[in-house]
């Protein structure tokens, strides 16, 4: 393309480019947009982005990312330290947070085990998970892992890894999605929802 | 929803999600993308845009966004100053720019006319248009605006305006897209495309 404006528009549509969701025609679309809203996006934005880029921090405990080490819910001594939620992104424990579904701690993998992408044990954040299962606080290991082969690969590795420490594993259920059609639904989904049936 | 970090990140997912093509989910995920890369990405951004909403200015003759004014175009002198292309937003000034389509002038007017919207000749950059062509070294006004109803219509109101200049305005042809399908078309455009046949 050749050079419309200075080169420092130029980079701004470059990198915005990289962002998930945007292509080339939309990061344009994006930059002109910010360019447009100087004062009320466009600075301040960047203000946020450079706090978050000097200031957030991967949680050593949980993996969680915050602005303290330890993370907000690590550091919260209202949650439930005897049951751990294990989840594959940061994504999920946003996801679970959101829907306020547990009071509990977390422990982010940062991955799943996947030998056709070359992810293997050494990869996940797995040494960390049995050191804090070792510490005797934990009672419950929730595997909170998405229901693809990948993640119940991991799943079972988990499982397989905490056993010799006598901790309850357990994962989510499987079944219709609140909201759900059964007609829209595969039938694995169906058969776990029918076997894991509960009474009313 | 729920802090799940620190105020930081929420922050930084609020403005995320005014940028267009990015709802509140999308956010999240480019905001976690962006931690994720912190280096590589969220760093130069944040320093991208600092750089862009302390720099960027509208240049004063075109209505173009450059880090100079007047901007790269309008200063470069090897452009055809005879020939003046109007166009209603920067993003179609690019877009021609991108094609190369021609090695001329820009005037932006910053919107086209839309009574339903409320927009009138007072809200668009035409008292420098007038005033651009007024100066005589103008000798042909390419109206490249959109072919919508607000597109046309402000195309006739600027030819009124430009009428007692004495200089020649242009509209872009209407046709058949380059490697478009003649069985896509809307009737629109195919009579135009037959009514503005040329020889081979």
């Amino acid at each position: 393309m050749a050079a419309v404006a200075g080169p420092e528009i130029e980079r701004l549509i470059q990198l915005l480019a990289r962002m998930p969701g945007l292509g080339p025609r939309s990061a344009r679309r994006a930059a002109l947009h910010l360019i447009k809203k100087r004062e009320q996006l466009l600075g301040p934005l960047a203000e946020a982005m450079r706090v978050a880029a000097e200031r957030i921090v991967v949680c050593s405990a949980c993996g969680n990312v915050d602005t303290s080490d330890p993370c907000t819910l690590c550091a919260d001594p209202r949650r439930d330290g005897s049951i751990l939620v294990v989840v594959e992104d940061v994504s999920d424990l946003w996801a679970l947070e959101r829907a306020q579904a547990i009071k509990a701690r977390y422990h982010v993998l940062g991955g799943t085990l996947s030998p056709l992408d070359g992810v293997g044990p050494g990869d996940l954040n797995l040494d960390r998970l049995v050191a804090r299962v070792a510490e005797g606080e934990i009672r419950e290991v929730i595997l909170a892992l998405n229901a693809t082969v990948d993640g119940q690969t991991t799943a079972h590795y988990v499982t397989d890894l905490l056993s010799p420490h006598g901790v309850t594993v357990t994962r989510l259920a499987h079944g219709v999605p609140v909201g759900g059609e059964l007609d829209y639904l595969d039938e694995g989904t169906l058969v776990a929802a029918l076997r894991q049936r509960t009474a009313i």
